[in-house]
This record gives structure tokens, sequence and C-alpha cells, in this order.
């Protein structure tokens, strides 16, 4: 018996959780376990209603899971930056979820942009570090001396204006990017004992040409990592020139660990090599904590309870969170079921179907149940 | 008769810029005017010999030209960033080139790697803020109260780590951003004023949903831009998105404005999918003074001095330059010469010619003498 959170979150977010929910308690059936699911009622609708994002009862619950399955925040009626700030990233950071696991892999009978290249090339691992880096959430946004902090910004100023901190009134922003030692080690490891059991590369991510600071230190660990692991092959890329390969040459690829904002953007992009966001899953991990399994995708507002959101994305989050939960079989079975849903086009249209997104998860539920 | 200095660099730089001069020459018999070429000995191998990166003098006498032709810089011998922030970095803060014109263009005759996309698809302009965002090299990496500057870090250890900075050790670097609403609104001015030419659409691109600071102003300064060109049609874009759709839908784009990093990252994607570094120029302008022309590609110190670079991004990038010159006819003349070359195959090996680099840039340079 396993106890599982879920927050449906906003859009979409609920009828795909819906699907996936199916999913596994059909492999629970099937593979001889029970989840136990607990909703919470976490999103935009309860912002705007009480102005609570994430209340401290909600941490305090949540933290008794080991996993949360989540499906989509992001409302037009909200600012950018605030619900995902306030609950998705708030989640990531408050439980240290400090691994952002990401697939790219083809499946069979699915459409890449790219030409020429198919399931054989294209299947990777994106091991995106998730609690540090620009995601922080340190910065500001002032005129001249209003700034509380002028210590913070005499560099700035100087540098890239010449100007005098004390009179100026220019308006200015600037962000800080952290990276530490430790928050680095934890997450290359991570991905170097991944490596192990695949095929033993790792490419690291990074723009050390230019922010030498933070990627410096970056670099510097995983060369110190990689010296623990002397069968792995690995390799340096700046982010301009991974984006370039990724479309190019993906099969190059076995394992990429990048810093969380990098991680980010290269990770969108693999969704789409591997055929598009409605196939893409990600688990944000804390291996001794409570971790966080959700589709890469938004809540597209638009098509919010229209049954037509493609559910498969969350559904392979959900195999994942087996995975996690230590359910590799099922883990296993639920993605072999995507697969035959795909190949026998019992799918939502974006994949060529004509199921809804209810009908498309009971059809992989079946697949399950009956494999 | 126009002065223009030209810095050949590292690698193949002094190859390909060598080609693009020939054209360059080409194009004045052709349209009447002459070219007087300034070499400056800027690099790895003076860095290497005399510590010297950029001099007062170096800068002092660049100062006197409107164009800089660039070959390129980067050197295995020299740690990653002291060459890209001494040299490259240093023109373009120095001169304040704060555009970065790239245009994503697929020519005739060359290979996209996205399946069904062509020439007609494949049509778009980055502009991308050149001078500030997190490329203002303000950083720093430290232990614990060894960083002279505990205000800035006060914030870092109490938000990320809850921890003492007076009395903690562990290793932490941070990188700032800046942006500043004067940086923002010139830049946005060109890319509304440049796609007033074109189909009259601007894409912005930012992660304003996380790093809300410094992309909340570009946004509002984008937003303020964009209320005084009421023909224009926008957008917001997040990067991590943008690269998606411009795998999956380049059609849909016609100017771009990026900030700095995403900038280069998306322009690199964008090299590619237009069919590769070898065919990517970058123009760095800035309208009042002394402008820098170059290919978007490195040094590829593998291949120094044996003559199979591909130079057209090169001799496309010298284009822009007589362009920027007020050579709109010459400018256009050049582009039509390479797209010959690549139409008779008359190119490198990496487009599916035979010749060397010096023979495609004479190739192209005789096909501008016969318009
Ligand atoms: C919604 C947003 C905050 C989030 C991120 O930037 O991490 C998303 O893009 C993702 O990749 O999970
Ligand atoms: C070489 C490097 C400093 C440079 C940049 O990051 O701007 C390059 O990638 C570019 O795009 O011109």
């Amino acid at each position: 018996m396993y106890k599982v959170a879920a927050i449906g979150g906003d859009g979409i977010g609920p009828e795909i959780v819906d699907a996936g929910k199916g999913v596994l308690d059909a492999a629970g059936e099937k593979y001889g376990f029970d989840i136990d699911w607990t909703d919470f009622d976490i999103g935009a609708d309860r912002y705007l209603a009480t102005g609570d994002l994430l209340t401290e009862d909600d941490l305090k619950e949540l933290s008794a899971f080991k996993s949360i399955y989540f499906g989509s925040i992001g409302d037009d009626r909200v600012k950018p930056g605030i619900l995902e700030k306030g609950i998705l990233l708030g989640l990531r950071f408050h439980f240290d979820q400090y691994i952002n696991l990401r697939p790219v892999r083809m499946l069979a009978g699915t459409q890449t942009p790219l030409a020429g290249k198919g399931p054989e090339d294209i299947d990777f691992l994106v091991v995106r570090e998730n609690t540090e880096d620009f995601y922080v959430g340190i910065g500001s946004r002032f005129k001249g001396k209003e700034h509380r902090d002028l210590e913070v910004i005499r560099d700035i100023y100087s540098i890239k204006f010449g100007l005098d901190v004390e009179s100026d009134s220019e308006e200015i922003a600037y962000q800080i990017g952290v990276i530490s030692r430790e928050g680095s080690s934890r997450v290359m490891k991570y991905a170097f004992d991944v490596a192990m059991n695949r095929e033993k590369k790792v490419s690291s991510v990074d723009k050390a040409n230019v922010l030498t600071d933070v990627y410096g230190l970056w670099r510097d660990v995983f060369t110190e990592t990689a010296a623990c692991y002397p069968d792995v092959a690995t390799e340096f890329t700046f982010v301009d020139a991974i984006t370039m390969w990724f479309v190019k040459n993906p099969e190059w690829f076995d394992v990429v660990v990048a810093p969380n904002m990098f991680g980010d953007i290269i990770t969108d992009l693999g969704a789409m090599i591997q055929g598009g966001l409605g196939l893409a899953p990600g688990g944000n991990i804390n291996p001794e904590g409570t971790s966080l399994f959700e589709p890469i995708h938004g809540s597209a507002p638009k098509y919010k309870g229209m049954n037509q959101a493609n559910p498969i994305a969350t559904i392979w989050a959900g195999s994942l969170l087996l995975d996690d939960l230590g359910e590799p079989e099922a883990a296993a079975g639920v993605l072999t079921a995507i697969e035959k849903s795909i190949a026998a086009k019992q799918t939502t249209v974006d994949l060529g179907g004509s199921l809804g997104t209810r009908e498309a998860g009971a059809w992989i539920a079946d697949a399950v149940r009956n494999e």
C-alpha cells in the first residue's frame, strides 16, 4: 500500500491527473499493490479566492508523502511568476528536490520534427539541477539610490554604466544566480550513477566562457566528480552549442547533466525532438524525501475541461513515480501500455487517434491490466 | 573609399577573413567603391606571447573605424573565458555594440535538419541585446566570510541555505545579471523598426515567470515600446518554449528580440536549423559607432591553416557589413553570389562541393564580379 498525494492544479491539470491515477491503479491491480490517493486543492482558483499559494499546512501534510503526482499550474488571470514561483518552484525548493529527471526518448509510432531520426537515435536522459542557479529568486528592480543595498549595485553601476550610484535614477533590475559545491556535487553524483547503468557517458552543460564564476565552479565540481568514475566518458558542452547537437545529432547523448536554467531550456527542446510536449514527463526527486512527478507541459487553460488533452506525458510521469517507489516492473508495464496505445492509434487527436483524455487514459489502463 | 579594420583572430579565423576580404574587394570593383583594409594582430598568439588581450592602443586605433571584420577567437591553450571575455565581449562592450543581428535564413540548396521545412519556412531575424544581462561580468566565487562584500551574499545564504554567513565556509559562486530600461528600450526600438520593413511581427523572449526582476523589466519595456508601433503584432515567448517552436514552426517568426544570454542560445539553434554554423553570420552593431561583423562559429583550432573551413558565414557577415556601410546593392550582390556558389556546388566539402576555403571564396568573388 502506497500513500500518494495528488495535485491536479490548473487548466487541464485535473483531467490528466485523473487519467493517470486510473492507469496507476490498474498497475496496482496487475502488479499487486494499492495506492491510497490524497487530493490537494492547490492552484490558481484557491489562490484567487484566498490568496494562498502554499500554506504551512499544505507543506506539513505533503511532507508525510514520498510521492506527489502533479498536473500543471498556470492561469491567465494571474501574472507570470506568481503561481510558478509560489507553487511549483515552492514545492521543488521546500522539499529540496535537487534532481529533475527528464528522459528524452522517442517512442515508436510517434513523430519527431527531425529529418531522418527515429527512436533508435533519440534516447537520452537529462539530469537537471533543480534547487540553485538563477532559480533562487534573488533579485530586485529599482531606481538609483532607492535600493536598500548600495553595496550590491555599486559594481553594477560602475562596471556597466560608469554612473554615480548615489545620484543616478535610471531604472535597473538585477538577478543573482548561485551555484554551490555541495549543490552541484550531489546532482552530478546522481548523473554519473545513472550513467553507470546506461552507456557510461555524461555530457555537462554550462556557459563557463562567459558566466565564469558560477559555471567555473560547476566545471570544477564536474571534473572532480568524473575522477571518481573512471569508466564514464565525459565532455563539456556550451549551452548554445548543445541546442545544435540535440537537433543535429541526438544519438550522441546518453546522460546530460545541466544547471537549473539551462536544464529548463534544453529539456523543452528535448521534449520537442522526442515528439512534443504531450509526450514528455519529468520527475523532481529528493531520494531521501518527498518527490514530485509531472508532465513537462503547462496547464493549457484554453482546453480546460474539454477532455481533449493528451494524458500520455502525465501517465509516463506516473511510470517514473512507480519506479521511484521501487516498482520497476509496474513502471515498465505502464510504459509498454503507452507504446501499445500509440501503435494501435488509441490516442488523442494530436497523435493521430480520436479519443478523449479520459478514454485514452482508460485504454492504457486496460492495456496494463491485460499485460 | 571605406576604411575597414580586419581581425583574423585564432584557428581558422585568418583564412576565412582572407576569403571574405577577397569577396568584399570584388564587390567594391563591381559596385564602385574601394576598401582600405587595416589588419590587427589580436588573439591567442599575441596573448600567449605578451599577455595582451585588448590594449588601449588597439581600442584607440579601432575607434577610428566604422566597421571591424572579425574572424574568430578561441584556442585550446587558453582557459575558457579569457579570450572570449577579453577580446570579443571586450570589443562588444567597449564599442557599445548593443545590437547583435542574426539573420536565420535558409538558403536555397542547403540542408536543414528539420523534416519538411525549406527556405520558404526558415527566414527570420533575431535581434539580440548585446551589452547587458548575464554578460556584464559581475560575479564571484568564495568561501564563507572570505567574500569582501557580505551584504551581497547575506541573501544568498539565508534564502538558499539558511546558513550563517559569518561562520559557514562552503564554496559558493554567484553571478549577477543586469537589465536596464535604457538598454532594453534601445534594442527593442531597433527590432520594431526593422519589423516595420518586414512582416510587422515581433516576438519577445524571456523567462519572466522565474527571473521575475530582470525579465519583468524587460517585459514592461517591450509593452511600452510596442505601444509606439500599433501596426506591429507582438507576442511574449518563454525561452524554453521558443526553442521548441524554432524546431516545430520556424515559419511563425519574423523578428525575435531577445536578452543577451537567451539570444546567444537561440541563435545557435537558429544557425543549426538554417543549415549549420558554416552558414550563419552575425553583426554587432552600434549605429553611431564602431560595428563588428563575424561568423557565428568558433575558431575550430583543429582545422587551422588546412584550407578546409567553409568561408560562407564570414562572407555573409561581409554582406551585413556592406549593408551597414550603406551599400545595400553590393550587400545583396554578395548574398546572391553565395547562393550561386551553393547552387553550382562550388563550395567546401561540408556543403557537398570539393573546394578549399580559398577557392570557395574566389569562386564567390568571381560571381560577384560577373553579376
Ligand atoms: C513553469 C516553470 C516555472 C518551470 C521551470 O522553469 O522550471 C517549467 O518550465 C519546467 O520546466 O518545469
Ligand atoms: C564566444 C562567446 C563569448 C559568444 C557569446 O556567448 O556571445 C558566442 O557564443 C556568440 O554567440 O557570439
